[in-house]
């Protein structure tokens, strides 16, 4: 196994320790339990915008705390959940006072223990509400999840979301911000070569030397098919297609009903994509492939949304949501309106995406 | 060969069409011959900052161009030195009357390109002047280059000019900051994998399952050694150490001396590091290892500095100067003073570095 790595079971805390390190103008880290947190919290008044999951994303999400984003970020060894006691132990120190929101990916451990935190946190006295992103449009169900498995529009939801949290939105408004951006992106993706869990020491899968799998998950699970590799511009039509084409998508997920005080079933649904309408197109390395190919995907996006009638208003070039050393990429497509492209637009301070500060 | 392109002939015209695409209140691009520039330029009364050469590093340097960085890049073929038409044209595109600073990296083709770019920018009325960076402490001499190769030192001295520059540096106090970074600012690589360049179609070089390359240049050249794959920690201990321990380096370098009219020897000496050097500490991604890899190395190479007595008062973590999807990780230590760390600081917006708009 090739990485530059110590122990393998030491690869999450020397990393949060290099972090910590590295950025102490922007984040903290706390350890055992394990997470990540803004350098100022708590911020009182504020929502405290909280997200997490299995490590090997980078920089999602410990990479994108910080002013303007997430408050705090609950990391799991690779590709394995965090558990409940990161997460309600993140919400109780950065908690501000306003309520927490927990931006949650569709993985049914990820789901599971959110939603475990969450009622402790309430037995503490927090307001938590959480919000799903499931917008891989690749497949319904998969090996980890029920429904689909939640993507790149985790990060465009953590950006638009923390920059109204920041704005003073209150958890209500905030919740019902973060369900408007998931509703409205959708992904794909797909994967040239594998990747390597550390504690896993081999490859997750093997794709032959002329092979790629179109809509592969981000942990490596299995995607739509396998084909013979095509060209970038084929590629592109290939995902662009499947999620500007995909029809409107009805499902039902579970959200917390603070009148009712229980868990109730809320039913979505994604308004399919139509010529007119303004997107954010965010092109996404897996972690391997260098800037050179997202550009040329890019270009070929760029001229997909153009014929549609897709007008591309923001974009996002580059690795945010990654699969360790895994070649590859991924598209999302996220609707915006003006409140979105605002948010989008203030200003943000992470290890990983920074502007305007 | 598994790649997100089309032909490869086409790589870098699609590239930096997807660029212009991608980034247009940022930047331009010129095709035919290509290069990058600033979406503003000229900058009446600013001296114009160019760089450039092989592609395959991005984002150095096309994603380097922008507010507060470069003028202009000009990039050759993957791993190919541009050409003095390119350089040329791209001077007199963003030339804003106060001269032109072309900053380049020490590999012979691109200092002999540069210097034919300089004589003929001369002969248009255009001011010049030509910095070399030679920052690598792996190897003296190598394939491409008489001296050390220009590495790391060139994005954090892109920065740093670029600042000042903006700031209204005129070209000979901007020429003299260039040639301070340059000597003070030392670096060196390592590979675990090699690159495929897509005319090549094969990968650069072999490196066994088991083994690793020490001082690897960004081309794939050969460095100090190869040796049996180690730990992070150790090939951080390996890189920092060589850095920091490097006596002083006495080498003769070309430069235009204005007053003569013509091209002469100049003779550079790098002070070695000492206890009590402020310093800004990059770890570099050669493009394929992932961030929660630069983070474990960045965490050794903090606790070296500390104990030699260097304080890392600014750093840089992430994929900067990078060959193709190469994995490794290079590390750069810059001894830093006031100048220096008030231009880091400056405002940057540049497609692949940005702070502070």
């Amino acid at each position: 196994m090739k990485k530059l790595i110590n122990k393998p079971e030491d690869v999450v805390k020397e990393e949060l320790e290099g972090m910590a390190l590295a950025y102490p103008d922007i984040i903290k880290v706390h350890l055992d339990p394990d997470f990540v947190y803004r350098a100022d919290a708590p911020v009182k008044g504020k929502v405290a915008v909280i997200s997490g999951g299995g490590s090997g994303h980078e920089p999602m999400h410990g990479g994108l705390v910080g002013v303007g984003m997430l408050d705090a970020a609950c990391p799991g060894q690779v590709f394995t959940s965090p558990t409940p006691d990161q997460m309600l132990e993140a919400a109780k120190t950065v908690h501000g006072g306003a309520g927490v929101l927990y931006i949650v990916k569709n993985y049914t451990g990820d789901v599971m223990n959110f939603e475990m935190a969450a009622d402790l946190a309430r037995t503490e006295g927090i307001r938590v509400l959480n919000i799903l992103i499931d917008d891989d449009t690749a497949v319904k169900d998969s090996l980890y999840t029920a429904g689909r498995r939640g993507v790149g529009t985790t990060v465009l939801a953590e950006k638009i979301v923390g920059a109204a949290a920041e704005k003073g939105y209150d958890l209500k408004k905030l919740a019902d911000l973060c369900r408007k951006v998931n509703i409205n992106g959708r992904s794909m993706g797909m994967a040239l070569t594998s990747c390597t869990v550390p504690l896993a020491g081999k490859p997750t899968f093997d794709l032959p030397e002329d092979e790629m799998e179109i809509g592969i998950g981000i942990h490596g699970e299995p995607g739509r098919k396998r084909m013979k590799l095509k060209t970038a511009d084929e590629v592109t039509e290939m995902l662009a297609l499947s999620i500007i084409e995909d029809p409107a998508y009805t499902r039902t997920v579970r959200e917390w009903d603070e009148d009712k005080g229980e868990w109730v079933d809320v039913v979505l649904e994604d308004p399919p994509f139509k010529a007119g309408d303004q997107v954010l197109a965010f092109v996404n390395s897996m972690g391997g492939t260098p800037d050179i190919e997202l550009a040329i995907i890019y270009r070929k996006l760029h001229e997909i949304c153009e014929k549609k009638g897709l007008k591309i208003v923001r974009n996002l070039v580059g690795r945010f949501i990654t699969s360790l050393e895994m070649q590859g990429c991924s598209i999302t497509l996220l609707k915006m309106d003006d409140e979105m492209i605002e948010l989008w637009d203030a200003p943000v301070k992470t290890p990983g995406l920074r502007w305007g500060m």
